[in-house]
């Protein structure tokens, strides 16, 4: 049992768009990522998934609106809901998401990480 | 859908030792809540529990040593591990756990939460 330091496993890797693997609890996968750019639309068939701003902003992209989150907020998106981050500078974020939960979602492409690395 | 600011919402309430729900996803809660002074040693049958820092450090208890989780840090305490926090000063932490799990876990007492409020 050992307690984990977010700068710590940040500072081990520099790509955008890639999670890492932090932490397991029920099912559950704790990530991390950092976001640079836009990424695709994409949505989450079964799994809900929480995006926590540890460093930096970026902006949730929905449908209907444009969510910017900050640093030390977070924005859950709901199963189903069509999404797309977009991040002007570097943003460092922390994922919380069922084991099973594929980055692009249903959209696939060359953005996907299928095993993502535990660091 | 909308995101959800810490700081805000630790502004709300100043109790310690009482979660505050300020998020689900996939059964699972996002909880806030304030530790000072010393919690009653316990343990979840059936859920592991994340304590993330976001303001403050506290000591986690465990029955063969003690871990100092500071501000940026996590730890998450498998099911069965017996744990008691204890915070020297007021440490805000955010929790990630089960719906079902209960602040005092198998120990109950007066420092029990059976309906955490939503903030």
């Amino acid at each position: 049992m050992e307690k984990v330091n977010l700068s710590e496993k940040l500072s081990l890797f520099t790509e955008h768009w890639s999670p890492k693997i932090v932490g397991e609890l029920n099912g559950q996968m704790v990530k991390l990522v950092k976001f640079k750019g836009e990424f695709v639309w994409h949505h989450h068939e079964n799994e809900d998934e929480l995006f926590y701003v540890v460093k930096g902003s970026f902006d949730m992209h929905l449908r209907d609106k444009v969510i910017t989150v900050n640093e030390g907020e977070f924005i859950i998106m709901p199963r189903g809901a069509e999404h797309k981050p977009v991040a002007k500078d570097e943003v460092e974020i922390m994922l919380f998401e069922p084991a099973t939960t594929l980055n692009t979602g249903n959209a696939g492409g060359e953005k996907t990480v299928a095993n993502p690395e535990r660091i």
